[in-house]
C-alpha cells in the first residue's frame, strides 16, 4: 500500500473514526484504524463491535493495499505534522510515514484480522436535514442514560412516519420528545438506538457541512450516511415504553419565565440543596406574576428567588430535581420557556416559545410531609 | 455586622480569597471565608495555616462585626447574582445576603474559632514590578516539584541583593534561574518560599493590574503585598543547594532553533517514546546545521525528524527526557532560543534570545550501552 494526500484531509478523516478505537480493550486490533487503499479510494475504518465508522478521504493510491495502525497514535501524530504532502507507505510490518522533514515507521497489526462492518440493505433510504437532525439530537439525548434493567430506554427512539422524524428520550424521571418534518419517507419504522451510536453521530455532525442525513435501517442495523462517512450500528432491541400517554393532556398553571433569568436562579437556588438530594420547590403566585425558587438544608442555609413570569391560572406548586431543569434549559435556545403543571402529583411540562415541536417532561418528587 | 458593597467588587475579592478554603479539612473553619467589617474597611480572610490571604473590598459599613462563611458556597453562590448592590448582614448564626429578588440565609461558624494569621514586621520593604515577578515566576517555578526527601529544593529560592531578585527552581533533574532589575533593596536575604505559595501568589497576580509588590520577610514567614491583598506563607528552612556550581561554563556544540518548530518536532517524536520511558536523542551535525530528534520503542515504532539550525561546534549527540524540554518552551515567549552543551555526560543549557537573564539546565539520560 502507498497514499499520498493533504495532511488537513488524512486529520480530518482521522478525526472522524479514531474517537471510537479503544484504549484498553481486549482485543488490540480494535485499538486500531483499518486504511484502505483501492482504486483511487483511501477509507478509514473503525469499529467497537457495537458501532463501525468508516470515511472516506481524498488522495492519491499510488499502490493498493491495507494495513491497521494504532489509532490514538496516528491522529495525535498526523496532527503535529505540518499542512502538507503526507506519503503512507506499507512495508515490512510498518507504516512508513514521511512528510517534508519527518520520518516516520509505525507499528501495525494484521488487517486480516480487522473485524467487517455489517453489510445493510440500501433499498430503503430516509433523507434528513441534518442540521433538523443536530437538533433534535441535542435536545433528546441528554435525557436518556444508561439503564441494565431497561435496556430499551438506554436508547434514543426514532419515529419515521408520515413525512415526519420524531426523537424520544428518558431516563424514567424525565423525558424529551422532539419532531421535525421531512421529505416523503418510503415505509414506516420505530427504532431505538443505543446513547453510544447517538453521541458518536452527534459528534461527527458536528464536522460535516453536507446539508443531508442518510439513514438505512435493517432489521437489527441502521446505517447513518454522511457525505463519505459511513457509522453502522445495532438496535437495541424491545419495545419502547408507550410514552405518549403519561404526557399531561391539560393544565392548570401555566408560566412564562425568561430562560436566563430562570437558569441563574436554579443555580443559585441548587447551592442550598441538601448534599445528594436535588430538591427544589416553585411555587407559582398567578396574581403577583411570581415564580418563586427555593431551598433549604440544615446544613448549609436556605435560599429564595422571584423570578418574574407570566402567569396563567391557578396559584400552585411542586418540587422538582433541579438538574433535570438545568438540563433542558442549558439544551435549547428559545430566550422563554413556559412551564405547565396541573399538581404537584403531576408531571409538569416545560415547552420552549421558538420551537413548538418539542416537550420536555419531569417527574415531580413527592413530599413525605 | 452589616455590610453594602457591589457584586462585582465582592466577587473580585471572593476569587482572590476563596481558592485557599480547604474542602475535606479537619477543621471546618479552614473551609470558611472570615468576613470583617470595620470602621469603613471590609477585608475577607482565609488560610490553610501554611498560607493566609487577607482582601479590602470597596464597600459601605453600615454595623461593624465579624462572620465566617463557607468559601466554595458563598463564592459559587455571589457569582451567579446579578451585577448589583449586596446587602450582607449576620445575625442568628445565619449570615443574610440580600440582592435584588434573592434572599438568602447562609450557615456560619463562629468567628472567633477563625485562626489569627501571622503578623509580620514591615520595617524593611523590598518592591518588585508586577509583571517582572510574573514573568520570573511563570519561567521557573515548572521545575519545581515537591520532594519529601529534600524539602529546601519543594520551593523557589528568592535572593535579593545589589539591586538584584534572582529566582531559582529546580527538581535536582533540571533547573530553571531568573534575575530581575530592582529598585535599591534595603538588606541582603535568601529565602525559599513554598510552591504552593508561589503558585497562589502567580494566580492572584493574574487578576492585578496594579504595578508592584511589596515583599516583607521575618525570619520564617514572608508577606507579599499586591493592592489591598496581603498573603502571608511559612518559608522553608533548609539551605538551598550550591546550584551555581552545576551550571556548565563552557560548549562545545552550540544550536540556535526556532522554539515553535523545536515543539512541535519534539511533541511528535515523543509520541514513540515507550510508556514511561521519556527518552529522545538529539543529535547536531554542525556541517549541514541539522539539529535531529528521534525516539523509538520496540511496541510502537520509530521517528526522527530534521529541523534545520544555526550551529557552531562540534558534532555531538545526548539523551533527555522530553517533558523537561516540553516545559521550558511552553513556559517562554522567545521565537527562538539556544542550546548548548559539551557532552552526552554533561547538562546542557537552554536559553532563549529575547531574555538573557534566564536559564534553564537539563542533566542527561546516560545511556547504558
Amino acid at each position: 500500500m502507498k497514499i499520498i494526500c493533504l495532511q488537513e484531509n488524512l486529520i480530518k478523516g482521522l478525526q472522524v473514526v479514531s474517537h471510537l478505537a479503544g484504549k484498553n480493550s481486549n482485543l488490540p486490533i480494535l485499538n486500531n484504524i483499518l486504511i484502505t487503499a483501492d482504486d483511487g479510494i483511501i477509507t478509514l475504518t473503525t469499529t467497537n463491535l457495537e458501532i463501525g465508522i468508516s470515511c472516506k478521504i481524498r488522495g492519491k493510491v499510488e499502490k493498493k493495499g491495507q494495513c491497521t495502525v494504532q489509532a490514538r497514535l496516528i491522529t495525535d501524530f498526523i496532527s503535529l505534522l505540518p499542512k502538507d504532502n503526507i506519503v503512507l507507505e506499507y512495508g515490512d510490518n510498518k507504516l512508513k510515514v514521511n512528510c517534508d522533514n519527518n520520518t516516520s515507521f509505525i507499528n501495525t497489526l494484521n488487517p486480516e484480522d480487522f473485524p467487517l462492518l455489517p453489510k445493510i440493505n440500501k433499498e430503503s433510504e430516509y433523507v434528513i436535514n441534518i442540521q433538523d437532525l443536530k437538533n433534535a439530537l441535542k435536545k433528546v439525548s441528554f435525557a436518556v442514560s444508561y439503564d441494565s434493567v431497561r435496556p430499551e430506554i438506554s436508547g434514543v427512539l426514532i419515529s419515521l412516519e408520515n413525512e415526519r422524524a420524531t426523537f424520544v428520550g428518558t431516563d424514567s424521571y424525565r423525558l424529551a420528545e422532539k419532531s421535525i418534518n421531512t421529505n416523503k419517507l418510503p415505509d414506516e419504522k420505530h427504532v431505538i438506538v443505543p446513547l453510544d451510536t447517538i453521541q458518536e453521530i452527534s459528534r461527527i455532525i458536528n464536522y460535516e457541512t453536507e446539508n443531508e442525513v442518510k439513514l438505512y435501517i435493517d432489521e437489527n442495523q441502521i446505517l447513518f450516511g454522511i457525505n463519505g462517512i459511513e457509522l453502522v450500528s445495532r438496535l437495541i432491541e424491545g419495545s419502547y415504553p408507550d410514552y405518549k400517554q403519561i404526557i399531561p393532556k391539560e393544565s392548570k398553571t401555566k408560566a412564562e419565565v425568561n430562560t436566563i433569568e430562570l437558569t441563574q436562579a436554579i443555580k443559585r437556588t441548587s447551592l442550598f440543596c441538601k448534599p445528594g438530594i436535588n430538591d427544589i420547590k416553585l411555587t407559582f403566585v398567578s396574581e403577583k406574576g411570581e415564580f418563586v425558587i427555593n431551598s433549604m438544608s440544615d446544613q448549609i442555609g436556605e435560599s429564595m428567588t422571584v423570578v418574574k413570569a407570566n402567569i396563567d391560572g391557578v396559584d400552585n406548586e411542586i418540587v422538582f430535581n433541579y438538574k433535570y431543569i438545568l438540563d433542558v434549559l442549558s439544551n435549547i435556545d428559545s430566550s422563554t420557556v413556559s412551564f405547565e403543571m396541573i399538581d404537584n402529583k403531576t408531571s409538569g411540562i416545560i415547552k420552549t416559545k421558538d420551537d413548538e415541536e418539542y416537550l420536555y417532561i419531569i417527574s415531580p418528587i413527592r413530599q413525605q410531609n
